[in-house]
């Protein structure tokens, strides 16, 4: 087990009707607060009211707009507006875009930066306090610290280090009127976190392998289900808690991580405006088949405790594993191959070209570079149909 | 699943020779620092030195002679000393009587109240700060609220809320020199913490079962060969990471829990002074027994995903998994019969009276009270060896 630190200071407050409880979360002494929201479902699904009910009297401003994979240009505009406001506290309303955006948000309030050199500075000096109310279980931005910003302009996309949200409130009714499409992608999400922190070294951890493999199974028991109808509350626990904890840092102590797929993922979104959990499902099964040898007995293991594949030679329990995978996002209505999300070559060539001039390398044996990158590509490039 | 709040401040500090992180650790501004230790076994295995050397001249007064199971009157003593030296930080730098205690201590330093009404007040108003260097992974109080405590002349212990740690640093080294029945206490109580928080109802939470499966599955798996030898660096990584999630409310996301084998095995300790994992293994089997039917669908899951028992009548899988249960805690070189740990019929007569007296029920079902012990007292009396 590798050295590690975990601090995770969010407090969770978790249920039905849990909204109602925010006067008793915001700061007694908050003179000015920012509600930040994104593009007006919470004003379809009850939740705006529900927030303006529970914060009564107290002053407050309200920003709309963050768009999915939210741009600094937006954030800008948020952050003028909370300093004419003198905005003390920040409440993000929405799922893990304008939670990402008001992580920005409270970070440039208290400096003079631009913003966007405060992402590329990799971790904010200082920020003020804000919580949220999550609408969209997939990122588990609402407890942790990282947040990742696009900017329109040139079309990149990086993660930077904030604070720590000091609450945020999960109500899994809250989510009853996302589409089967968000379901999908928060279900992709969730699992594709808990791989990037499992799916590189064996017998690091004992537990942690449990419990990512715990919530691997969970994703996979409830995903049937879930995205058929979304108004099943058990269902939705689970999900919603399996999304925060795929990403809290309860399930990397001491353990390698990779994270990989995760920029590969951030790059196609960049560039092509595909939602983050979708651009997932394709670089992943790819991953696993490029990196097969580097990854075989954590496979095996993935292949034996997720999947339940006992019988077999190594290679066909691991063959069975990542086409159950592939198989497992396909049934979530995501496509897994570049040609079929319409992911065309100019796109690859960008990523590639982009990884080779930053001169970069990601996953647990840093060899995650363009080139191989380019074998990925390959690798989930024709349409599954064709196969 | 219920509804549920979760914060877990503490900042966990992981790894081989991370007690040289203490002057990070303790807040800057602090001016004078007491630091709590237990009998002197501290002394013997370099924690003692590595932490006057991480502490360097940082202001500090020693408190020593903290015993198991910690006692009020000794407490005391610590928070007059305390006083005396207008403590803002205190280290607490053992197991978790030593922890328990400092939360006792920073609630009393801030207060004129005595610190046994503090106890019985269930949750302290006011503490001061205080951090932990962990030496025997067990109790989890290194990275939660809670505490137990003693008084010695009243023979009673009771357990009460305080604050969480600001920080515990865990180095599995530090491990090494405990004993082997340490070890065996240290991995039962871990274990019963697990099925407090589990063996309740079915089907609350996916995640949470998993999780707690998890850690079981993890404890059985790393208990035959750390109770024969306590070097292995891996294995003391996962027994500690074990004991902690198994108490830092990480797996009790919104369900159910029981805690009616802690209350009861609290008075066989409070009475008779045997270690609290020693008085946990002899009730849970007995626990089991008493209320398979109320716990029948747990138990059978229990019995599968943790035993790996899949045939036989449903009666037949319990009556397995129960033996299981107790044929393992037989294994650590624990009695799991009162009669074996030498625990007379006048402590079960009083620990009964004492429930009665007192008019509690425990349990998820409220239906462990002084009758019902007495059942479980039955059920774990006489001699295994009688069997």
């Amino acid at each position: 087990m590798r050295n590690f630190e975990y601090y995770c200071p969010t407090r969770l407050v978790f249920g039905e009707g849990r909204i109602a409880k925010l006067p008793d979360l915001i700061p007694s002494g908050c003179r000015s607060l920012m509600i930040v929201f994104g593009g007006g479902s919470v004003r379809k699904n009850g939740v705006y009211e529900q927030v303006k009910a529970a914060i009564g009297n107290i002053p407050h401003t309200e920003f709309w707009g963050i768009e999915p994979n939210p741009c600094v240009e937006t954030i800008r505009r948020a952050v003028e507006q909370g300093k004419r406001a003198s905005v003390d506290f920040v409440l993000a309303v929405g799922g893990g875009s304008v939670i990402d955006a008001t992580k920005l948000i409270v970070a440039a309030l208290c400096t003079d930066m631009d913003a966007w050199e405060i992402v590329l500075s990799k971790k904010a000096e200082q920020t003020k306090p804000f919580g949220t109310v999550l609408t969209v279980p997939a990122t588990g931005s609402e407890m942790n610290s990282g947040a990742v910003i696009s900017r329109a302009d040139t079309k990149e996309k990086f993660a930077f280090s904030s604070a720590h949200p000091v609450f945020s409130i999960l109500d899994p009714k809250v989510t009853y009127s996302l589409s089967s499409h968000q379901v999908a992608c928060g279900l992709a999400d969730a699992f594709v976190h808990v791989i990037e922190q499992y799916l590189t070294l064996c017998g690091e951890s004992r537990v942690m392998d449990r419990f990512a493999e715990g919530v691997l199974s969970t994703v996979i028991e409830i995903a049937p289900s879930l995205v058929k109808r979304h108004d099943d509350y058990d269902l939705m626990c689970d999900y919603m808690v399996s999304a925060t904890a795929a990403l809290n840092g309860m399930i990397a102590w001491g353990v390698t991580q990779d994270w990989a797929t995760h920029m590969i993922g951030h790059e196609i979104t960049a560039l092509s405006g595909l939602t983050h959990g979708a651009s997932l499902v394709i670089v992943l099964p790819a991953m696993m088949r490029v990196l097969r040898e580097q990854k075989r007995q954590k496979l095996l293991q993935y292949a034996e405790r997720v999947w339940n594949l006992h019988v077999g030679t190594e290679d066909e329990r691991i063959d069975r594993a990542i086409e159950l995978t592939e198989d497992f996002f396909c049934s979530l209505g995501l496509p897994t191959r570049l040609e079929d999300a319409g992911i065309g070559r100019e796109i690859e060539d960008e990523v590639v070209r982009r990884f080779r001039d930053r001169s970069v390398s990601f996953g647990e044996g840093r060899n995650v570079d363009a080139d191989c990158c380019r074998v990925i590509f390959d690798c989930c490039r024709s349409s599954r149909a064709k196969k």
